[in-house]
């Protein structure tokens, strides 16, 4: 019955005709009345606006709009809706704050998408233990708004306000990288809610949970410790899975201490060479750097223009120092001695947190910047990540294929971990440009292979990478990472379509 | 035929009396033959002496010594050696340096133990990218003594000088965690040989490796980016998978620079409190610390004796400051006046190289001061972890239960992850008291989760604590890693009776 009740439902139709079709609709209502009586009637959508604003990221990928939306209001809600779904064939999308750049939260085969922001408490906070519980609801900026005056901080900053949870599940980075890690590096445990509805701890309930297949107490108290080397990493597993493996509920986050002081600086190089020289030499040389961004010249000027800076058009590296008021004087003068060494000049920093939050605003101003570039187009990142030695090469690579292909692009990067973004203007009404978007990424794409390099530093594979993810990793690596998801997902309904 | 050689030659039979049984050994000579036409005569071998120094580790659990040892010289050999093993339903036990302690290259099937140790080159070095490549034979101190004058170097530090691959099987970490992370923060890529004998690379091949199931050229160029967000993390799930899962037969580390300068400093404590809570304050105030040990008053004692040093016996910190000239002043300073505050006394600090090595040999042959405390005793050594504010709590509840149990135990650990060890003296002649000892050992384990600790903060699972395992992740947690192991491993071949 329930086969049927998908074959009919979900497995044969679109999803586009929703509520709308004799019999399945009928079918479908029925399925769609027992979301409803798990989360309640408010919490359960299927009207066509909002459906449409849930089967689209901030990517070019076209919306794919799932059959229902439902707001869980708690852990066990998800589990139950989860089972359900997955007790009838149903595909399941999580989502977040639909912030993704490679068409996550598209629902390809339908299905019903769980925007898990209701979930919104930070359920825990351990100032000694520099950690933090938060559920999905949950975004960056919202996690350092509450820890303001507590001394602590969570560092990783992908630009956009994203979820926390969205992040873990994407794998997400950003600018403090190169100090802070990434969210691999700042997660020490996840709530994830399996396909069957299942509820697993990835390291561990700790002692206190109430266990049981419907679980009527959240983990409000799962801290973690730093470090574990207790059995498989399954942290590990479920952090960049983009919820093809379960849907993560609660995070345990890593918290750092805010620093004393902090100092912003730029300098302008004479070459994209120099420019991830001094990078190289600045690390070499143990200065404990917190960003070191590159922006290209496109870039910079793109910067000036709608962030009214006034810096130099050049390759320039944008930089933050973390530390202690003396700390920071020695590593700017390390820095710049660094830079000028390297034929970097225009070396001015700025101390001052109003001077500084410009500077960086206009940084991460730096996608909006470049779209101003051609008014009306839309904006595609790419997100290749080399060896670090390998980076001027592709840069100066890319700016030629670019120059080629006839595209607008302007490059802008985490240059401390080789990741790099170009971000290229598109006229979405103009099919053979974006044809040729397309080709210029996908041949980035292989240029970053060809360097041992990845296709994704941050953004994940999502829909759009699945071809370079397998050339990638090979087919052994193809192969293997099927296998665990057959494992975990054996009816292929977590988020499908994405990453394999 | 493969499965009825499998009955008769492993699964019926123990293994301790191998080629001593007519039919059976007979079978077993063809097999062994078989390995030798693989890796040649002098690379394999059946001796009773050879057998049992690979039966067993550094730990109390007893010798179980492999049917038969083989040392492959080359990937190639690792992946066809395996294949024999795997199609013939024989059992294979990873080798390299023998110093683990929880038992994990203890033969509990028997079987064809594979020592790695031949395979010793560092097949990549890159000093711009801070990444080498190393086989399972590199030690180590074998890798910082061959990056000696490269101005970098691999902090990963448990003490003993073991093979980096089997740090990375094991998930290492040991005492310079707090600020460079462990193994698992600081693996790039792994080359793991599949029980099938496929090789994968958990990051990707590289684009210029020559793919195939024999594959003839190890992949000696293959590095990796910083970071990448490139599908499942199975980097992350080789890594302290103990060879349960594949042979891990070469390792992309990510490296550091050298410190300018380093400074050793040590500070007795009024009580364990005081000493934990110099720790969190120090950690919040952003003193980058690279390395905070806390030795108890027993512990003290016993060094002060076997290392002649000439310490107060009391709580005592270790601890090292990695920076500039500049910085180091600023962090001793710091630190100092955290541990007055808290009332620290007798903080002194050791610049010299020489003195600093003293303390700091005093520090890792802690194992053997220990063992000095009853002469003729075997030490065993537990390894919980736990978040660091909870560490007074356990440190004062394992003393009182050393007492109870009327064991001698002395305690040392990395107190910035939380995570320490109780080194235990046993009679091994004494059942009773080796049944004691077992039974402390369980109870901390337990302690530990109840404080929503770790059974393991860096040993791993090995043999003795598959029961703490499963009380730790819980049921669901347990069934997703036997699914994992099942997937990748569905004869259950690799390493068995390991982990889980």
């Amino acid at each position: 019955m329930a086969l049927l009740l998908r074959a009919a439902t979900w497995g044969l139709s679109s999803g586009r005709g929703y509520c709308s079709r004799g019999t399945q609709g009928s079918l479908r209502e029925v399925f769609v009345a027992a979301l409803r009586a798990v989360v309640g009637p408010p919490h359960v959508s299927t009207s066509i606006a909002v459906r449409e604003q849930h089967g689209r990221d901030e990517s070019m990928h076209r919306c794919q709009p799932p059959d229902v939306v439902v707001w869980p209001q708690n852990v066990d809600q998800v589990s139950r809706l989860t089972a359900l779904c997955y007790s009838h064939g149903v595909p399941i999308i999580p989502f977040g704050t639909g912030t993704g750049l490679e068409g996550g939260v598209c629902a390809v085969q339908g299905g019903v998408c769980m925007n898990l922001t209701h979930m919104d408490r930070i359920t825990a906070l351990n100032l000694e233990d520099f950690s933090v519980v938060v559920e999905p609801g949950v975004t960056r900026k919202a996690l350092n708004t509450h820890l303001r005056d507590s001394g602590l901080w969570f560092p990783v900053d992908p630009g956009s306000d994203a979820s926390l949870c969205g992040m873990a599940a994407t794998g997400a980075s950003g600018t403090n990288a190169v100090r802070y890690g990434t969210m691999r590096d700042n997660i020490l445990n996840l709530e994830v809610v399996l396909p069957s509805g299942q509820l697993l701890h990835t390291a561990g309930p700790g002692r206190h949970f109430r266990p049981g297949f419907w679980p009527s107490l959240p983990a409000l108290y799962v801290l973690g410790s730093r470090k574990s080397a207790a059995g498989y990493n399954l942290t590990g597993l479920f952090v960049g899975s983009e919820g093809t493996l379960g849907l993560i509920t609660a995070a345990t986050l890593r918290l750092h201490p805010v620093p004393e002081a902090t100092v912003a600086a730029t300098c302008a190089f004479p070459s994209v060479q120099a420019a991830v020289d001094s990078t190289v030499h600045i690390l070499q040389a143990a200065v404990p750097v917190a960003r070191i961004e590159f922006l290209d010249d496109v870039m910079m000027d793109a910067c000036n223009r709608h962030s009214q800076l006034n810096c130099v058009v050049a390759p320039t590296l944008f930089l933050e120092f973390h530390g202690s008021e003396q700390a920071l004087v020695e590593q700017l003068q390390r820095a710049e001695e660094i830079t000028q060494h390297n034929g970097g000049s225009h070396f001015s920093w700025a101390k001052e947190a109003e001077e500084r939050s410009r500077l960086w605003a206009a940084r991460h101003n730096a996608w909006y910047a470049a779209l101003a570039l051609r008014p009306g187009c839309k904006g595609y990142s790419t997100d290749v990540c080399v060896p670090i030695s390998r980076l001027p090469e592709i840069l100066v690579q890319t700016k030629e294929d670019l120059k080629a292909s006839g595209l607008t692009g302007a490059i802008v990067g985490h240059v401390g971990d080789g990741n790099f973004h170009c971000i290229l203007l598109v006229d979405p009404e103009d099919p053979e440009e974006l044809h040729r978007v397309e080709a210029f990424a996908q041949q980035l794409g292989r240029r970053a292979l060809a360097l041992h390099g990845t296709c994704t530093g941050e953004h994940g594979i999502g829909l759009g990478k699945r071809q370079l993810l397998q050339e990638e990793v090979g087919a052994v690596g193809v192969e293997t990472m099927r296998q665990l998801k057959a494992t975990l997902d054996p009816r292929g309904l977590m988020n499908p379509g994405k990453v394999l």
